[in-house]
């Protein structure tokens, strides 16, 4: 396969090509990424989440920058980006941000970055962020850094298809209450105050401190959110078998690129926990049940489709606006089991 | 049925229990829904969203004390507030906020908020929260909002249960290309900027009203997200039977009470718009439409798990780990259509 081998030879073209069949789900994404996948599991899976007016995209670039050009002579290697923007479904509105960052990081061969704001198909967002994880893994990039925007469901399910997920926070959002959201600091392996140069900066630490130090000693827990919640009772138990990882809370200025080794050093540090620790492989399993979780729901539904009638559909429907037909109701008499 | 001849008679104790049994999808919780649907369609349900910061639990907290103690000799109205925190799945995280709220509209028999962290079942979220809209519905509440916490598709989601949509902006927040998102522009009918006594007010109702040039006068699009997305051929074409309503773009100080009566008005006046146009029914149809899809995807779940051998789905996850099977190809050894 001509697709198929353009990637692993590290062809950008190739790749582009795959991963726009891929985020349509086409029959060539599809038979791309089965040819692929046992190329897959290499690339750590780093998310950065956060509210928007974090300058999370900035962090994330200059990260990006870090790892092409670090110092004292380490190895440059080779990211992709994944700019997830689940607020956008109508417009497509991360094309903007896309082509500022753009600028910053145009020309390497080393940095490819692609947005994505799929207009919910169903699996939606999460299943094709993890399919095109997989692209960009076998296609050898060493790191693949998952951006969200904010805080919703969207978010956290787009955090269980990391090994490592950044929370990134900035002074002055931290005095609400609303800001500091326990189940954000519960998907945090790291979590950075960027913007530290504003004033405020001590205050949302402190918050910050506090919220974990509630949140933790506790186990981090991992949870399937919007998932078919199929765990069977043999699979490990991954709450107690992951050893304790206490999220460090760094300090970032990422427009002047302030911070951004420290937190690339933190990535570096979970990885080599996840390793030691056995996590890396529980997590692995946890993200690639998530997935199959999520394509197994698709598929349920188009089979489901495939032999419906229209006009019990619509009959249903209409039954229901009348309120002759309450809505439970309604989906019994459209599928029996 | 003893609850939901409670909740009929507003009866606040039949009304706590029914909520709960509907947020755990109990039997009793689903025939008390059955039971109570051909009461509901009469509550002008109003979701309010924003980012973290925004103010807008504030703002949703003034707006039910508008409605409760309205000036000039209106007839005060009974509000329910369902807020809805998807980024706490783990711990529930909205308590805390509940009771501060609480103390403001304490006591008072015409207001009952609830507040909702549900873990993910499937549908999760924006399935428990039509389930609680209809029960509050049939209760009598004249006004339901609904607060959902910032930007995601879970928010989207939510939206896409209320016949107006109220988007809150905070100055300073909009400076940052991500703050303002067309994705939720698109699906607000008023918007607020909140904490206008902040600097920067002017220039953040600047960018919202440049950005909504963009997004209209084009006809609103209503999308279904995450859903099935079966809108059959006959279904009315709902983008282009409902007349235009320019979002007005209000402002507030929430905390002191400023700008409430506008936004009050705004509701009320979009109300009006819908029913005069035809764009109430529209709206009921793909709301409806939108809470049986939910609903229908559980069942086709919960019916495949059904007759699903355990020993199946571990094997298959098995393979996905050791890069044996694809995901796609994993979906299809355990869904057969």
């Amino acid at each position: 396969m001509d697709l198929v081998q353009g990637v692993l030879n590290g062809d950008r073209l190739a790749l582009t090509r795959t991963l726009t069949q891929v985020e349509n789900d086409t029959p060539t994404g599809r038979a791309a990424l089965n040819a692929l996948f046992t190329h897959t599991g290499r690339a750590h899976l780093v998310g950065v989440t956060g509210a928007p007016g974090s300058g999370k995209s900035s962090l994330v670039n200059k990260l990006a920058g870090y790892y092409r050009y670090p110092p004292d002579g380490e190895a440059p290697r080779r990211v992709a980006i994944i700019a997830v923007d689940p607020t956008s479904p109508f417009t497509g509105g991360a094309i903007l941000g896309d082509r500022i960052r753009m600028r910053d990081l145009a020309g390497d061969q080393g940095v490819f970055i692609r947005s994505m704001a799929t207009r919910g198909s169903l699996g939606g967002i999460a299943a094709a962020t993890a399919a095109m994880v997989q692209v960009f893994d076998a296609a050898g990039f060493e790191l693949v850094l998952i951006e969200t925007v904010g805080v919703g469901q969207a978010e956290v399910d787009v955090a269980h298809l990391a090994h490592t997920t950044v929370v990134v926070e900035a002074p002055g959002m931290g005095d609400d209450i609303q800001a500091i959201k326990a189940g954000i600091l519960e998907i945090a392996d790291i979590l950075v105050v960027n913007k530290a140069d504003h004033p405020g900066v001590d205050s949302t630490e402190r918050a910050l401190r506090g919220m974990l130090e509630l949140a933790h000693p506790a186990p981090r827990r991992y949870a399937h959110h919007g998932q078919i919640e199929l765990v069977p009772a043999a699979a490990p138990a991954p709450v107690n078998d992951e050893p304790l990882w206490i999220p460090p809370i760094l300090r970032s200025v990422a427009t002047e690129g302030t911070g951004i080794s420290e937190i690339a050093a933190a990535i570096a540090s979970h990885r080599l926990h996840l390793e030691e620790t056995g996590g890396w492989k529980v997590r692995e399993r946890l993200r690639l049940q998530a997935e199959l979780d999520m394509l197994l729901q698709a598929k349920l539904v188009a089979c489901w489709k495939a032999q419906l009638p229209e006009e019990a559909y619509t009959q249903v429907l209409d039954d229901l606006l009348v309120r002759q037909l309450a809505p439970h109701q309604a989906v019994e008499r459209l599928v029996k089991c």
